[in-house]
């Protein structure tokens, strides 16, 4: 008898959905999430999966439909973005740190069909749900549902669906999840992730990660970004690892869990880990089961590593770094880059070809400065809607990141700034970063944006902003004065002005573009050969 | 611009070329490989991969040609190999355990464009060229290469070639790898396997192994065989890890390797880890550096697990298990099984999902016996011009092993018999391996084998067919009476019959099809009610 479309694929596929269907038969009676009282053992977290997908599906949901997802840290995101997996819908998770036009702008992009949200966001979501045109679902979960919507809809769903395998079509290169970078230039961008990427990328990062299914870890990021979804937690279920979910990062709450369950493994931002040392140092605790304490954002001094390290004594203290658009994790510090390059970005995983190019498209040879370039099947298809940016992005044969930076002898890279923030002055070329980092070191300063403002001699001209502390004072004499005790000529701000807010995104990034736009004319009455 | 399929494909696919690419780009400087006295950096490797690519394609190869290769373990396999994956061709690995007649069969299925072959075959391979109508190009390699066709083809290729990244598209779903089964009942079958699915078992593998760049790997099982190459010879490449090639196992040499390299991790046969312990019991050695022994074909006794362990204190010592249809490893015994469950086939890796089904296709609960049935990314895309049984295999939507066993509540899977090799016997069922492995224990034999033969009453007859130790005797009443020692009364054999010599296959394995063909009048004698 031949063998129909649906068997072949559900032979072969690399499909994200099985990822949990395998640790559900290779390890059904582990707990594969703890969520406040709510433990779910592998094979209960697969069933509730699978009577979601069944469900959605019986709602009349179709291949590669848009499902939003409004959720913090939960089981009921984990059971929705895997029932989406498993019937081929697109998981589009809500960053929520977006402010409400901005979510609205995503669902609307996404033209997303259904909506999975926490009743707790009743009063954020409903007001705009009459410009959603495309939701014909709304599938509220959580105890404070507004019961006129048909109370808790997501529990019934989850009652109403079989709990036998969703068995669909689903293609490796079938989108699996949609994610908006939060985009300082424009509206937020649908970054298209493959289901092929994301399995590979779950498998390098546990690979990477040496995870294996004795470990614990702790979710305390949220898992609506790339990083926490991607490079840790699939990678944990995966290997049969139990996931500890958290809501949101409180030092208390995060400390009690790190002991109680004997957290191995844990991802927090830098300040999170400074916040649990001052909690620790309040009642001292027992942390020795941590073996990997990851952090992101951007490398920490050697000085916080230490205090890191003596918090988790027994415990490796890495970057990871990535972006929506690779599938994070790109690189990784491993363990012997911790004292003698914390400063970098550690090295590519195994699935990441990282490449440095120059403007025309050139590859450079190590130690040479410029685009951060990559080659890997972790590479989203493309941005949703937006042709141009796609093939601006994939031009030259590589997948272009915006970054600036350099790979060393050892194949260790080191960011240098963002592309766009890079500041051309005078013929040399200067990381605003750098800058940054030199006026934060002044004690009345709170933060600096340094940007290039157009300048009839320099081209660019090196101009530092800054908030100062409530306390402080400092004028900008004095602020040119400290960068030049470090800094080289070239690189010293011409002017610094002091602010007292910054244009900023829905989660807090500074808007460089605007800052440049409204600093626009600051130096056009120089005279050219000042 | 728009981004040509090219440059779509270079970014994003699963390509196996890109195993040694990345690793190369990570890894430049380190040992790849060391083959006697070549060592070769991942650089090296990568160049020259990339330059017989080149050269082949300037040949007039074209996309998915198939390219033989016959070679025992060399630095020229794996570039030749790799070669075949960048520039989109299938190699066609032949297994030098064949007979000539066989290989024959194996390129003339594959329609085989080209052939790399070690001068050292030549003897073997000149006479039947003439057979072989679809080669048009023979390379040879190797110091003793035939002067007539043109020297050393190959070295003379790779200083054609060009170094840079061969650059073709490869699909996920291109095949890179052609193998044959050896095939107990019929000509050898020749398994397409896809891009994705070897690169998915490269990453699940070494996850399992938990390799990385800090490994030194002993490869002395041959590459031609699915086990060596994609359970553990690609894992080594795609971590940077660095690789000891030999050409066969020599108790001796290998010893040397071991210490010398300070080896961490080997797979071998259970025969060879005899032999090692002999050699070392005559020259103590140091092989603390060994944190992994791997061992294939059967699960060892305890004893000699013991022994082996006495050998390696520092290592564990674990069956890996797999089949060519489904890219091994499928499963590994853990680190805790090790002496618990010795004699069961472990655990699917995290990239495998296994079932056990009924003859009507129904999947059974944990503990209930049936055929050993699988879901994976790593599946094969069918064999080579064999419909028939490729739908035979893929049938139910599951790929059907042919192995008999079940599935434990820890997740373990214990094989029972090859399906085609139970006997059932007046109601039950009999593995033949059990009975054979009774026999064996017998002081007087050699080598058992155990079929089921048409019997007027029971169906089938249990039968011993034995060879006897050069020196040693046993009658067929005595023969009964041990097996009645231990073994349920159904289990015994009806009729032991003593033989000199049994029908093999090219590999040397036992072709029980052929004994029940000699054998299968043994019982039409027989009354019905004796």
């Amino acid at each position: 008898m031949p063998v129909s479309k649906l068997e072949y694929n559900l032979i072969h596929r690399a499909c994200v959905g099985d990822i949990l269907t395998r640790a559900a038969w290779r390890f059904p009676e582990r707990v594969a999430v703890k969520d406040g009282d709510v433990s779910l053992t592998f094979k209960e977290l697969n069933e509730r999966a699978n009577r979601l997908g069944d469900a959605l599906l019986n709602l009349g949901l179709a291949h590669q439909d848009r499902v939003g997802i409004m959720s913090l840290n939960s089981w009921e995101f984990l059971v929705s973005y895997f029932a989406c997996a498993k019937a081929g819908f697109v998981a589009v998770p809500i960053n929520l740190g977006l402010k409400g036009p901005e979510i609205t702008y995503c669902l609307k992009d996404a033209q997303a069909k259904a909506l999975i949200v926490d009743a707790m966001f009743a009063q954020m979501i409903t007001p705009v749900l009459k410009e959603l045109e495309d939701i014909e679902h709304i599938i509220w979960y959580g105890a404070e549902q507004p019961m006129s919507d048909g109370g808790n809809i997501f529990n019934r769903l989850l009652k109403e669906g079989d709990p036998a395998e969703v068995e669909q079509v689903v293609e490796d290169r079938d989108i699996v999840q949609l994610l908006y970078t939060s985009g300082t230039t424009s509206h937020p961008k649908g970054v298209l992730t493959s289901h092929v990427a994301v399995t590979i990328t779950s498998l390098s990062s546990a690979l990477t990660l040496k995870l294996d299914e004795k470990d614990t870890v702790l979710a305390v990021l949220p898992l609506f970004h790339c990083a926490q979804l991607n490079a840790i937690t699939l990678p944990a279920l995966l290997v049969g690892a139990t996931t500890i979910l958290q809501k949101s990062f409180d030092a208390k709450q995060v400390s009690v869990a790190l002991e109680r369950e004997r957290v191995t493994m844990t991802a927090l931002l830098p300040m999170m880990y400074a916040a649990l040392q001052a909690e620790s140092t309040a009642q001292k605790r027992d942390f020795s089961s941590m073996r990997l304490a990851i952090y992101a954002m951007a490398p920490m001094p050697r000085t916080r590593i230490k205090e890191i390290q003596d918090l988790f004594p027994n415990a490796n203290i890495l970057l990871g770094s990535g972006q929506t658009e690779l599938t994070p994790p790109t690189t990784f510090q491993r363990p012997h880059h911790q004292w003698v390059k914390a400063a970098s970005w550690g090295a590519a995983t195994p699935s990441v070809q990282i490449g440095i190019m120059d403007d025309e498209g050139n590859l450079l040879p190590r130690g040479e400065t410029g685009e951060i370039v990559y080659r890997s099947p972790q590479a989203m298809e493309g941005y949703l809607n937006l042709p141009g940016p796609t093939e601006e992005t994939f031009k030259h044969g590589w997948l272009h990141s915006g970054d600036v930076g350099y790979i060393d002898e050892e194949g260790v890279v080191w960011f240098t700034d963002r592309k766009k923030d890079m500041i051309k002055t005078g013929g040399e070329n200067v990381a605003s970063i750098e800058v940054e980092r030199r006026l934060m070191e002044h004690p009345a300063v709170q933060e600096a944006a340094v940007v290039g403002l157009p300048h009839p001699r320099w081209g660019e001209a090196v101009t530092g902003v800054v908030i100062l502390k409530p306390d402080q004072s400092a004028n900008e004499e004095e602020l040119i004065a400290f960068c030049k005790e470090t800094l080289a000529g070239f690189k010293v701000p011409k002017r610094i002005e002091v602010v007292t807010e910054f244009p900023r995104t829905g989660t807090g990034k500074i808007r460089k573009h605007r800052l440049r736009e409204q600093l626009k004319d600051l130096y056009t009455q120089e005279i050219p050969n000042r």
